[in-house]
């Protein structure tokens, strides 16, 4: 049985996330400090709360949740994220996902062809550039400066390619993963203007837009585009319950115009019917009770003091000819080296010092490689060991 | 805004699973009999054994399975799994999935390219039928006969299509849905017998195989390839939980060669990283436990008084010039008319003396439709609502 041949093209030269191997690959590196994964950090999870609410979801709704549910989420649910986040918008133009890699994929299969373009910051979530170019998208890379996307830029790529081929602009404007970078909030209101003039929809990737610990926070560019543009189908927001809850859970949500929601829903129904009911009616529930906003407020505050750490460990031991920008919340922070420098060679010699974390050319789409960057988490390890794997890393430097 | 020409054809084109929506339509009319769905009766889900198991998953182990996990499922649900169904594989050659259909759907997406040929069962059940061609497959109907699909007619197909397009055989061996029908253990030889000479893999669809309440059972597909052929690639096998637990659990498995299993899994990277983890590790404490086995023998108890009843009212109701083939399991029965008659009108009528089935024409590839058929449940509705629904239905006819 030769089944190799019959697979696709696209199956066989697939990416995967190269981060998952990379963080395995130093998991079993004795007294590794490791600032590779890209966890939430698992003393957030409310486990005790959350162990009661799935029990009493079980007994008090177990016929319906066990049953199979709608595509797109059950109304319930749709109408406690709707309340929870004060949206102004019905529950048709909501989608509960299998977690947002599974919002984003819906997406993607209503509007990417083989050849179609997908305009992604870059450096970017890797998660979503696998997913762009195993559908077949080709992604145009622009640039990140410390307040966010080159809008400059935006505009130039946008004017060298043809219009009806550019499905997406796709950024992360909080808390970019990899940078820790927040967009601007007049770049934002720009974003929006550009996407609604060239008729190209924006995916705001929003997984911890909530977990900002200081400064003041900008309006979400789903805002601005309903509200300082009246425009219902210009964004496509996604946002999860994975750095709120738990990961586990794979419950998150899709909001856009009602129309791109029931063709993912219609995408929903091919790819895995719906996402789990139980947890999602447990997310619910866990809404209903109003205790979203503690649990919020548990995790900035678990998290401020480890960015803290991170932020005066680089200023004591990293070189001054490094440079980053200090994130305001999230989970991650950006090293940018000097442009000769190449972090996958360093990481070999970091994992050596017993000091990880995830080279900067993963965050690129193929062929657009840039070797001078590394993210370093800060909401997995322990201030100990920020502070310690710091010093190591200064060190490898 | 005009996201609509940025959408792809098969977006635009894309058939829905028509059979939510009669569903739908069919639970607003008061007083109404519905063997429309296809839902496994609430009154088995073992409500407050999965109520306690949840709590206890997560107080155990939490940290665990609220984090991220394995792209393919969590080793430990992978073993339980194994251990349960007695299955000589290794844990990579399983894939936890969300849902059956979440497995056929990565499984498509690791073989097939638009234009791509799919042999199927017609009829043959919608879910999946809707899924080939929304990745661009072609069906190729076979049709069915008392004892599973017509293998003469497989062959047939095989010879007169281009080899290297026809990627999969497609068959739902035991108590088909929509038919009800068994396939027979000679049948089952022929078949992978066929699939090796030609290259072919099977997808062997089972949903409803451990619900056998009577008769003697055969061997599954992927057995017999197994352990008669020694064949590990022939036979990519799908099964899932959503029958014997609840479909809200959206936690099933497929079984292939490993190397397939490795592409599906980058797939599910892409589509949604993992299914609920929470469900899936319940599943495995469920497994762990010993107690699948008596919910099986429930189940089935559950069932055959229901199919038992429906039977014995078909026998008394309904003309004998219908065609049926008597279940020894599963949840469906299928009734053939007279080749002139079409089940589309007569839902109308039948909804109108309250009493609905899905007309047979749903369960065909597009553009070869059969009107004569129609499919009745017998695990949703109770035994005296079988007795007047077939009476009614009768008056219908």
């Amino acid at each position: 049985m030769n089944w190799k041949e019959k697979c696709t093209t696209s199956t066989l030269s697939m990416k995967s996330s190269m981060i998952r191997e990379l963080v395995e690959m130093t998991q079993n590196v004795p007294g590794i400090i490791s600032f590779a994964g890209g966890f939430p950090s698992p003393v957030t999870f409310p486990k005790e709360q959350l162990a009661e609410l799935y029990k009493e979801v079980l007994l008090q709704k177990g016929d319906n949740v066990l049953q199979y549910g709608s595509t797109g989420g059950d109304l319930p649910v749709k109408e406690a994220i709707i309340k929870e986040d004060q949206l102004s918008i019905s529950p048709d133009e909501l989608q509960v996902c299998c977690g947002a890699t599974n919002g984003i994929y819906n997406a993607i299969k209503t509007f990417i062809d083989p050849g179609d373009l997908i305009i992604a910051e870059a450096p970017s979530f890797l998660g979503s550039l696998v997913a762009f170019e195993a559908v077949g998208a080709k992604i145009i890379p622009v640039s990140m400066e410390h307040d966010g996307m080159n809008i400059e830029e935006l505009n130039q790529v946008i004017a060298d390619n043809d219009n009806r081929k550019v499905k997406f602009i796709y950024t992360i404007p909080d808390f970019q993963n990899p940078t820790g970078i927040t967009m601007s909030s007049e770049k934002r209101e720009r974003l929006v203007e550009i996407a609604i003039r060239n008729n190209i929809i924006i995916i705001e990737d929003d997984p911890y837009g909530k977990l900002r610990f200081k400064g003041k926070s900008y309006p979400s560019v789903l805002e601005i585009a309903r509200n300082k543009f009246n425009n219902k189908s210009v964004v496509l927001c996604v946002r999860s319950f994975s750095k709120l809850l738990g990961p586990g859970m794979r419950t998150a949500y899709a909001i856009a115009d009602k129309g791109i929601i029931a063709y993912m829903n219609s995408w929903a129904q091919k790819v895995n019917v719906t996402n789990d009911r139980i947890s999602q009616n447990v997310v619910a529930a866990y809404l209903e009770k109003g205790l979203m906003a503690g649990q919020i407020d548990m995790i900035k505050k678990t998290y401020k003091p480890l960015c803290d750490r991170m932020v005066a460990a680089i200023k004591k031991y990293i070189p001054a000819n490094i440079k980053w920008v200090e994130p305001e919340g999230g989970m991650f922070l950006w090293l940018e080296l000097p442009e000769q420098m190449n972090t996958d060679e360093l990481f070999k010699k970091a994992v050596e010092q017993k000091v990880a974390f995830i080279p900067g050319s993963k965050f690129y789409p193929t062929g657009c490689e840039q070797y001078n960057g590394m993210r370093l988490n800060f909401s997995y390890p322990t201030g100990v060991q920020i502070e310690a794997g710091i010093k190591r890393l200064a060190e490898v430097l």
